[in-house]
């Protein structure tokens, strides 16, 4: 429990909420938003006043009377800047210039410099490549309010420090810091698959739940975990380290650090190896296409087709009972690349979850699709833009 | 988020965080509360002023001067009244009436009505031992302050309804409706699990941590997930129903609500029948008395003893890991009659624990034994009488 230090700390914490419901429910008059923060009349006008002073709200027009005067809607301004998000992966840089509301303006896609080459050459990738996304959108840097960064790697968001991410070859690299030092802006960085979760809190379907379970399935397995509308991160920044689910007694880990139980017998890698040993003639077009070719043949009904991805549903269907019996989230909703698959994989997973957990929270795939890990990093450069406007006020 | 939506509501906020600061850190002087909770003095002094009103804070005398006037400290009084908690088991009703510090002053033991009896007969029952609890104890009712009932069920904490309790016989019992009608005391009923973690949270080692889970391991298995400093109950209000959890994907549900993978795997039933199996001698004095002999013939360095708890080591491991990659907790605790077993348990699910989760966490033995639930309950009964005076000033 925080203590509110002084009024401008109730002041800040009511504009921040009165924004949330304009953007929520906007457009909407002051009398509505008294109605549903449960503020005064004053007080929201007051906090309303703030929130035009940073841009945030605008008028929108009047809304129909109820008697007396026609109210004032106002509604949230969108346009008022830009932020970046850039989706560090293991082999591509993916960044997007979005408004205030996640609309991505224009997109930039770039090779991650090799692992080897440490992280100053990585961070040194992504000023370059923030520079370019900015010039060729065309927008003025005075108009770009933040920047956010989605690492694959344990993150402490305070800090920004990117503690280990094999992937890009790092160990405590200081992404924020160095960010924050060339471009003098907001600036945040999270894991990759806490930054998508939160792209499905702000931009998806999660909207609807304030607890669900991000789950990431593509070469690793990993989840973002939202409980009350915020991110749960956990001692080590660790939470949602689905991989390592152990779902079956006789799995040994093959080395510390190495693939966790439920990745290495669910993740893309395991289904094309389930995929090429029943079905030999999918030896084509590398991992991923072997994967797709599973889902597409199993579309079509081929039977052992259909045998590998029902035995690959039962997996995943332990590990989201697992999640569901731990934490009892209103939804699951499965992100990554294996995801796409549709429904030929997430009907059996639906039918072995309602065997294995006695509650069943909905599950279904994220409408992000692959831009779920840019857009969650866009989302948090707006965060950061938005706290860094109400601050000023 | 929520509005603070007047000045009655910060004040309320301000009380509380105060109280907890007195309760945890006291004695201690208004200038040292300032400093702790970030208010102004004059806001101290003031909420302060509230406390002492209601009884829960009193002065204990003076500190040290550190130049000027010396100042007044400032300390919880456990003694302002008194708690009842009620522990509902299937075969017994365990009271406890204690001071608001959690200090029990007085027990009950009664049987629990048998299952068929109906949920009215357990309410009676409950309520003629809260009154032969608080006759006994000889205080006055005046001073009782608050009554807290740990139900082996899912149970909604708002409306008190104990949704599902198969252990009792119970489907929608109005346990809190019937209480407060009876006594007109402020009452909380909750998960009997939950309780137990709550007690941990403020009697036992978990006032150490803001985020841990609590495993109670008997005759089933379940937990209660403390993230925050509050409990996460989830959606159903089935957030930590580990014994569910899927750690073997050979096991197969023998029915719709019967017991889960992991208690199935793990809980004293299978220990007893693991450890007849493997040592045919243990066969007296039924499950309890087999898994205490197994433990003690272990400790004794019998070597197929040590096979059985090795391998119950393992699942419980593979169990925890589960919950570490999940929630990233600080701490396990473990508690249940199992848990007793103590350090020849214990080490080996470390070990385990180890080799299966990237993070660890602690993991010990709860140090509130079998009193933990009726310790939970009295803690409920605690916040709600705490919640009652704060709210009358």
């Amino acid at each position: 429990m925080q203590a509110l230090k002084n009024t401008a700390a109730v002041r800040q914490h009511n504009m921040q909420l009165l924004l949330n419901l304009i953007e929520a429910s906007g457009p909407i008059s002051r009398a509505e938003l008294s109605r549903l923060s449960g503020l005064s009349q004053p007080t929201v006008s007051g906090a309303v006043e703030g929130l035009a002073c940073t841009g945030l709200v605008q008028v929108q027009g009047q809304g129909d009377s109820t008697g007396g005067r026609r109210p004032v809607l106002l509604k949230f301004n969108a346009g008022a800047g830009y932020g970046v998000g850039v989706d560090l992966g293991g082999t591509s840089l993916k960044l997007g210039l979005t408004d205030l509301g996640g609309r991505v303006l224009h997109r930039l896609d770039e090779p991650t410099p090799s692992p080897g080459s440490g992280h100053a050459s990585v961070i040194a990738a992504i000023i370059a490549a923030v520079e370019r996304l900015v010039g060729e959108a065309g927008v003025r840097w005075a108009d770009v309010l933040g920047i956010g960064v989605g690492a694959p790697g344990a993150t402490d968001p305070e800090t920004g420090l990117v503690k280990l991410a094999p992937a890009v070859g790092w160990d405590r690299a200081p992404v924020k810091q160095l960010l924050c030092e060339r471009f003098n802006l907001p600036c945040r960085v999270d894991n990759d698959v806490n930054a998508a979760a939160l792209a499905e809190l702000i931009f998806g379907r999660g909207r609807e739940f304030g607890d669900f379970v991000f789950v990431a399935i593509g070469t690793g397995i990993g989840a973002g975990i939202v409980i009350d509308g915020k991110l749960h991160r956990g001692k080590h920044y660790a939470a949602g380290e689905v991989g390592y689910l152990v779902i079956d007694h006789a799995w040994r880990p093959e080395s510390i650090g190495g693939f966790g139980c439920f990745e290495s017998m669910a993740a893309a890698p395991a289904i094309a190896r389930e995929a090429l040993a029943a079905i030999p003639e999918l030896a084509d077009g590398g991992p991923s296409g072997e994967v797709e070719a599973l889902f597409e043949l199993a579309r079509q009904g081929h039977e052992a087709a259909h045998r590998v991805v029902d035995e690959i549903a039962r997996y995943m269907g332990a590990a989201l009972a697992n999640l569901a019996v731990t934490l009892d989230p209103a939804a699951i909703i499965l992100g990554g690349g294996v995801s796409r698959a549709g429904g030929i994989l997430v009907e059996p997973i639906r039918r072995k979850l309602k065997e294995l957990s006695p509650v069943v929270p909905e599950v279904y795939v994220s409408s992000l699709g692959a831009e779920a890990g840019m857009l969650g990093a866009a989302a948090l450069a707006i965060g950061a833009a938005k706290e860094r406007l109400l601050n000023s006020v």
